[in-house]
C-alpha cells in the first residue's frame, strides 16, 4: 500500500509546481520553516506575521465513525487540537509561541453531523486554549465559518488559520542549520505533564494510509460516505481491525491509538526558547526547529542547504506505526516519508546546547535525545538525508 | 424546491443554537456586522482585528463541471474572488476597508482535480490584488494549504480566512441603526468601472438551490462527484439547462450567470466612508452596513433593536432569480431568504445622506437607489422585515 495511490500525497510534488510562480513563497526569511511576513498590520520594521492555515485533514472521518459508533461527540474535540496544533506548532519552528489567534473553518454534510458535532469542535478549541495558557501560550479563539456544502463534503473537514506576530529578531531561521549540528529529537509518544492521557504518537499526518491499512472494510459498507469511490478497491478499507480492538502491545484501543490527539511541543519551546535569562542569543545555538509534518522524517531536507542529515538513531518506531506498516505492506522507505515514526519535532542545534533541549523536553515530561547530526551533503548545493532504520540503511534525496 | 431539503441552510439556526455558551459570540461592538476582537497583536487600546473565514461554498462545484467540460482552469480565477469577496466585504460592513490578509485553504480530491486548478486559484487571488490595489485596498495574499482530502472532500473545496486591522473609532456598527433611516441598495448587477465584465448578480449565496433547480441531471450522471447521494432523487439537478444555453433575456450563458464572481463593494465602501474631507462624522450618517450574504434579503433582521424594515422599491429581480424561482419552483418568501434578489450591499444612513451613497456607487458604475426604510417594529424589542415582491408584500420575523 502506498500514499499517492489511495489520493493522498506527503510532498504534494504538483502542487508546489503549479504555484511556484506565485507569490506565495518567500517572505523576510525565506529559509524559515514558515513563511514569516512583513508586519503589514502595524507597519513596523521590527515586528513580522505569521498567517498560517492548516486542518486535521481525514482524521476527521475516524472521529465521524467513533461517534456515529458511540454516539458521543466529544471525540471531536480532540479533532479541534489537531487542527490547531497543526499551525502552531509550525509557527513554534519559527521561535514564535506567544500568542496565536484562531479562526476555523468547518464544511459539513448537514445530513449526517448535527450540531453537537460543530459544538463539540468549538468546544475543543476552547479546552487547547485552556490548557495552553498556565504555560504563558495565550490561544485566543475568535469564531469561524461552518458551511452546509454536503454536495461537496461527504462527511465532515475541519481546518483552522492562525495570525501570529512578534519580533524579527526572535525568529528562529532553518536555514542556518549547519555541519556540526546535532539533531534531537522530542518524542511523540508517552503523556506529556500538559497531557491528560498517553499518546499514540499518530498525529495528524498520513492519516489516509493509517485508515485504509488498519481498519476493516466493514465500515466503509456501514458507512459508505468514509470512501472516495475513486479509490482502488483492493485498497480500501482493507485492514482487520475495529476500532473497539485493543492496539497490540499497548493499553489502547485501535481508536484511541489512531485518534490520539497531535501533540503540541509549545510549552516545551516556550521554556526552551524564553526561559532562560541566559547571555546566549538563542540563535547561536538553536540553528533550526523542525516540525515532522508532510513529508515525515523527510521535512528536513527542505532546511539548509548542502546539508546532510544523519539520523541514526531514532527512537523506536512506536506500535501504532508497526501496525500500519505490517497490516498495510508499507515500505520502511515510504514510512518515514508519511509518518514521523518517533519524534514529532526536532532541533538543530550546537552540540553544547542539546542536553538542555533534552532537559526542556524531559521537565515536562516528553522523552528527548540526539537522534541525528548534521554533516556537509556528499552533494554540494543539495539536501540529503539518510535514517537508520530497522531494516538498514535508506537515503532519500536529492 | 427548498434550501433545507437540499442539505443547505440560509440561516443555520442549529450550529447558531450549538454554539450560543461558547466564546465565539460578543466581542467589541456585539451589534457590529462581523467580530470585532481586541487587537491582541500588539495590545493597542486603540485597534482593532477582525479575524474573518468564510468561502466560496458550492460554487466550487459549478466551475468543476466547466473546467471538465472546456479544459480551462481559468474559471476557478472566480471561484478565488468569490472566497475572497465573502470576507473582505463582510470586513467592509464594519468600516475596515484598507488592508486585508489573506489565507486559503483548498480540500481536494486528487483524482480528480489537478495542480493546474490549484494554480488558477492561486492566480485568482493575485488578479483581484491587483484589481483593488489602484482603489487603495491592499490585498496582501500570503498562501496557504492545499489537502489531498478525497475521502472528505468530492471535488474541491476553496475557502479563505482574511484579517484586517484598524482603529476602533472607524467602526460602523450596525446596532445604531435607527427609525427614520433610509435603507440605500447598491446593485448586485450590471458592470462596475473595475470590474471586466457585467456581472449576473449571483454572487455565491443559494448556490445549492441555483444549481438543482437550473442544471439538467445529465451533469450528475456524468460527473456523480457533483452531488451528495443523501440528497433526494427528486431535487438532485432537476433543471432543464446546459452550462452553454443561453440566460432567456440576457446576453450571457448559463455558466456565465451562474459563475459571475461575487463584487466586492469595497471601493465603493472605501470612497464613500473615507474620500471625503467633510467634517461628518461618518457614524453620525451611516448607521449601518450590511452585506446580503447568508439570509438574503432578511440578514438585516439581525441588526438594530425593535426595528421594522420596510423594502418597497427593490430593484426589479435579475434574470439569473427569476430564472432559478420559475425553474425550481421556489417561493418568492423562500428566494428572499436565500437570495441577494438584485442588491448585495445596502446602507442604513440619514436621509439627507442617502445621495451622497448612492453618488458614490453610481460613480464606479454600480446602480444604486434608495430601497427602503427603517420604522419602529410593531413587536417592541424585536426585529421585522416586509418586503413588496412582485407577489405582494412579504413580512419576516420575529
Amino acid at each position: 500500500m502506498d500514499y499517492q495511490s489511495l489520493g493522498a500525497s506527503s510532498q504534494k510534488e504538483d502542487v508546489h509546481a503549479a504555484i511556484k510562480d506565485s507569490g506565495s513563497g518567500g517572505g523576510l526569511f525565506p529559509g524559515a520553516f514558515c513563511k514569516v511576513i512583513p508586519d503589514m498590520l502595524t507597519g513596523d520594521d521590527e515586528s513580522c506575521l505569521i498567517f498560517h492555515a492548516d486542518g486535521a485533514g481525514t482524521k476527521s472521518i475516524i472521529a465521524y465513525l467513533r461517534w456515529r459508533e458511540s454516539g458521543d461527540p466529544a471525540v471531536f474535540q480532540g479533532i479541534s487540537q489537531d487542527a490547531l496544533v497543526m499551525n502552531i506548532d509550525d509557527i513554534a519552528c519559527t521561535g514564535l509561541v506567544d500568542s496565536f489567534i484562531v479562526s476555523n473553518t468547518i464544511g459539513r454534510n448537514k445530513f449526517l453531523v448535527d450540531a453537537n458535532v460543530i459544538a463539540a469542535v468549538i468546544r475543543g478549541y476552547e479546552t487547547m486554549a485552556a490548557m495552553l495558557e498556565p504555560h504563558g501560550i495565550h490561544v485566543h479563539s475568535c469564531g469561524g465559518e461552518t458551511a452546509d456544502v454536503g454536495d461537496l463534503v461527504r462527511t465532515i473537514i475541519i481546518d483552522s488559520t492562525v495570525m501570529s506576530r512578534g519580533k524579527r529578531s526572535d525568529i528562529i531561521d532553518a536555514s542556518n542549520v549547519v555541519p556540526g549540528d546535532v539533531m534531537v529529537g522530542l518524542s511523540s509518544t508517552g503523556q506529556a505533564s500538559y497531557e491528560p492521557m498517553a499518546n499514540s504518537g499518530i498525529s495528524s499526518n498520513g492519516i489516509t494510509l493509517a485508515r485504509h491499512a488498519v481498519l476493516e472494510h466493514g465500515y466503509a459498507e456501514t458507512y459508505p460516505e468514509i470512501l472516495d469511490p475513486h479509490v482502488d478497491a483492493s485498497m480500501a478499507y482493507q485492514g482487520r481491525f475495529h476500532l473497539d480492538d485493543p492496539l497490540p502491545g499497548e493499553d489502547m484501543t485501535i481508536a484511541d491509538a489512531l485518534l490520539s490527539p497531535t501533540r503540541t511541543y509549545t510549552p516545551i519551546l516556550k521554556r526552551l526558547l524564553y526561559g532562560d535569562d541566559a547571555s546566549t542569543r538563542i540563535q547561536d545555538v538553536v540553528h533550526g526547529i523542525i516540525h515532522v509534518t508532510g513529508g515525515g522524517q523527510t521535512k528536513c531536507l527542505n532546511f539548509g542547504k548542502g546539508i546532510r542529515y544523519v539520523k541514526d538513531d531514532l527512537f523506536e518506531t512506536p506500535r501504532v506505526f508497526r501496525l500500519i506498516k505490517e497490516e498495510g505492506n508499507v515500505e520502511w522507505e515510504e514510512m518515514y516519508r508519511v509518518f514521523n515514526m518517533g519524534h514529532r519535532m526536532e532541533i538543530a542545534c550546537t552540540p553544547d546546547f542539546a542536553p538542555k533541549v533534552i532537559a526542556a523536553s524531559k521537565s515536562f515530561g516528553v522523552e528527548a535525545k540526539v537522534i541525528g547530526r548534521v554533516e556537509e551533503s556528499t552533494n554540494p548545493g543539495k539536501n540529503e538525508l539518510v535514517i537508520s532504520s530497522p531494516a538498514g540503511e535508506i537515503s532519500y534525496g536529492p
